[in-house]
């Protein structure tokens, strides 16, 4: 193939430009086309949220680069308005309607890129047609949403699903003065991405910023007004009033070219491409949320529609246009969202869902994200997962308004790399008294799963107590801090014993040695030491509650003690 | 041996308890002893800057745990003013001093843990005895210099050595409202830290913010006045007023007892341990800053006295004793330090220093910390090293106002499991606009070593334009930028030529082609775009300044460009 080959690129919004882009610079000579079907190129997707939240001040900030730009620059034409109806390979055309003039146009190739995206599922819902029931993918999308919302005539917004979309935008109404409401199927918030410890705690901040949160409800239609407003949105169980609404049930990869041209298409829904994100048919790439990844954990296939892999995607195929022969591993399903003033984090594996295969082992632990003596400190909750015969690290769940985006970015590359727990708990992270403790937040977790993978921590899950406590079960749960800590905020209940840690040697006494014993304190480092006091003792029924107070996201009791 | 043997621990600042806390865990039994000769254990000394400066307003909350608590807690006994004057290896004790009392007391061990810490160096200056020539290494030292600063009497303080001590306290002094001098005889600050040309962009934020710097010079001695308090630093060439003078060139390990005792000492001047932290008598551990360390990625000896290791060491001490066969596998030389509100960070080699066996090739990017049109993003300046044979990740430096840490503890992740540039550019890393870019700066630091790799990207470094400019060299300084960037502030030479990017293709006749020309942009971005256009078109003779105009540390014109 000649030096001056035809490179054509389906789709302008994050894999397509960068592609086109790449390509250009390792090809001088390439004729390079992009064609797009809206009205714009390489748009800051990941930031309309914030545009619509007024955060982002202007729409022209989500505009990276314009065709122009593209031109003079890089010399590759940006097409706008320009749908690609079919793909013909044995001819190596592609045939696109202008949407403006309605003309049909024949554009030819030597190498094909699909970078089609992904679309919101709107299932077909009775009343789905109404006015202001909307979706969030597109630049326009963004446009009708912030308009919608400053317009000052919306009172209750209802988003349907508790994704990434949806906690964003959960955020983004709430902060423009709606009552804003959420409707999820299953029963805590990012409920894919996170286990339920985690995600409790997840609900409890989202509502305490005002956002009403309506967990297993499945929606069942739509009703509006005479003028074809939405009004209500119906449940199984419920109905709520609704003056706009978010569908972010998730998306489907855009697939229709690439099925109709015969591309192999994988059992999740997206075009399948191999290491280099050739599809099957060699002349074709694929890359961004319309293909599958690989999960570097399990091996398996998994959509990862993020703007960060499309742009990854973009860059190996530009290369690979050009003769090259790079390769893209596969992602971690890795995210961060911002949600208020929480950071929230994930990477890997759940524990729940996705450890088949594995003995998962877990640490859960609340933790301050810098020296708790240093100004500013903010609690995180941090739970990491491992395998318990090998110890190799599986995932990493972080929560809180304390710094995140780090811890997950080492879980991410640890993982990556095969780590184990023993390698996360030496690691020479940096260490300063505004960044973190002497140990690290990421240290600490593995080492508490270090310590249960030797059998010197027994630990309990707050939600096992939790039970335990409601079905009556006999044991102590034995509260070892001070009586200063234990009268702000403590788990009511019969069970409750307060023996503050420095006082137990002395007081061993009340807590007869055959009695099951599960011990907490604020965030489970005296619950530890308390542990290991009784432990060697000769105690033997005896665990602590991992997370303690800081971690259980039931109810506490904050009225003053009784006195006896 | 049985249960209840005898652990003594000399030393109580961070080792030691930490050793003795994990060793109790894990042994009901033992009896465990702690010797600290002075008045404080368990000390968060990496905090005494903070407090100095008043960020944290009580001595208090330095205090991380007192000896009731070891005693009522733990069972630990800890000592305090006990001076231990020697070790008796054959007998197992130790002879030690009681300060208050100057009695002499014997300590039988059966296992000992040396956790001496190191001493701030003081050469032998003439006048190195006047009052305020202070150094920062144990709690009295912190309350010193915080009653000094806060005295009102004090003018012009005077750092010798900017280490990260120097330029904690350098902070510090300054905020305190003292006129600040740091005195460093090697030529940037944090000279073992950082290359040259990190080095001289914290030296511009330093003088920014009010520092004063004297690179080069060497102290030679101190006058003080009638009353015997310093006055003045005297330098080869040089000399200043000083009312306070803080000596931070360093710290030497505490190795006395354990050279008296006969135990292996390392050429660097640490004790001598082993991956389980055993000194050269295998009843003697030693751990913190008195040891020497492994570097991980050279395999050669370190001293590495930080907190963050000295903890880690204690807990491998304590399993070990417990009968646990604990590793401690080495370091990174990694480091984290804020400096006013510049976040600096670093780990693994230097270019210039520590790459003895490497071929190493670099990037050296100004970027922004988060997606460029989110709120508050901030420029960080990232410099990444690797091995040009291998690809093999080295090394990483990063300062500036955005995130820092997060990226060096990336990086030491990586260092420490032989990640490859190519690993590091397709990591799965967190993504979300407020906390980076779709790429985030390490994926483009990994491309752009990548790009030079594989021939893609010729670079020239800011010090060899300076020089080409310094000496009249004949070259073309293309700059890309807009007009208005240029005008306001631009490198002005005779070598000059502004093409804005998006004109380059339609002025190439301005440019020979046989010219020797580097092309520079804001940070890079455009400037390699436009490398690649004048490649395509045949120029052979082109490269990029890496870091362009934000990672250019001289001068910069900022006049309005005469008309001509």
């Amino acid at each position: 193939m000649g030096k001056d080959i035809k490179i054509l690129v389906i789709g302008g919004s994050a894999c397509g430009p960068k592609t086109a882009a790449r390509a250009r610079r390792r090809t001088p000579d390439a004729k390079i086309t992009i064609l797009e079907q809206g009205q714009y190129v390489s748009i800051a997707t990941c930031g309309m949220p914030y545009y619509i939240s007024g955060v982002i001040e202007s729409e022209k900030s989500l505009i990276i680069k314009r065709p122009d730009y593209f031109k003079d620059v890089m010399d590759i034409d940006v097409l706008l308005g320009m749908r690609v109806l079919s793909i013909n390979r044995k001819a190596h055309n592609v045939q696109a309607l202008n949407i403006k003039t309605n003309e049909q146009q024949d554009f030819e190739y030597d190498k094909l890129v699909i970078a089609t995206g992904g679309s919101p599922k709107i299932p077909p819902f009775p009343g789905k047609e109404l006015k202001n029931i909307l979706t969030l993918s597109k630049f326009e999308d963004a446009v009708a949403l912030r308009n919608a919302v400053t317009s000052g005539k919306l009172k209750h917004a209802v988003i349907i699903g508790a994704g990434l979309i949806g906690m964003e935008m959960a955020e983004a109404f709430t902060r423009s003065g709606l009552e804003t409401t959420v409707v999820e199927s299953l029963n805590w918030p990012l409920p894919t991405l996170f286990d339920k410890d985690i995600g409790l705690h997840l609900a409890k901040y989202l509502r305490e910023k005002g956002v009403k949160l309506l967990f297993g409800e499945r929606v069942t239609g739509f009703e509006g007004d005479n003028e074809g407003n939405i009004k209500r949105v119906l449940m199984q169980n419920n109905s709520i009033d609704a003056d706009i609404v978010l569908m972010a049930i998730g998306t489907t990869p855009n697939v229709k070219l690439a099925k109709d041209a015969g591309l192999a298409i994988g059992a999740l829904g997206g075009i399948t491409v191999n290491q280099y994100l050739e599809t099957s048919d060699p002349d074709i790439y694929a890359g961004g949320d319309c293909v599958e990844n690989t999960n570097l954990v399990t091996g398996n296939k998994m959509l990862a529609p993020m703007g960060s892999t499309a742009n990854k995607h973009g860059r190996v195929i530009g290369t690979n246009l050009a003769g090259g022969r790079d390769t893209f591993p596969g992602v971690m399903g890795t995210s961060v969202v911002k949600i208020f003033d929480y950071n929230v984090g994930r990477t890997g594996l759940n524990e729940a869902q996705y450890t088949t295969g594995f003995a998962p082992v877990t640490a859960f632990i609340p933790v301050a994200d810098r020296a708790n003596y240093f100004p500013g400190s903010k609690e995180i909750l941090v739970k990491v997962i491992a395998d318990r015969t090998t110890g190799r690290l599986l995932g990493g769940q972080i929560i809180g308004e304390g710094e995140v985006a780090k811890r997950i970015d080492v879980l991410v590359t640890a993982i990556t790399l095969g780590a184990t727990v023993d390698t996360l708990a030496n690691l020479d992270l940096a260490y300063a008294p505004p960044y973190n403790g002497a140990m690290d937040p990421l240290h600490n977790a593995a080492n508490v799963i270090r310590n249960k993978m030797s059998g010197l921590a027994q630990t309990v899950t707050t939600e096992k107590v939790k039970n335990m406590i409601d079905s009556g079960e006999e044991f102590i749960l034995l509260d070892v801090r001070n009586p200063d800590e234990f009268e702000k905020a403590r788990i009511e209940c019969n069970q409750s014993v307060l023996i503050p840690l420095p006082d137990l040697r002395q007081n061993l006494e009340k807590l007869p040695k055959e009695a099951r014993i599960v011990v907490l304190c604020r965030s489970s480092i005296r619950a530890f030491q308390a542990l290991c006091t009784l432990r060697g003792a000769g105690y033997r029924n005896v665990a602590f509650m991992e997370g303690s107070i800081l971690g259980w996201p039931y109810e506490v009791c904050t009225m003053p003690v009784e006195k006896k």
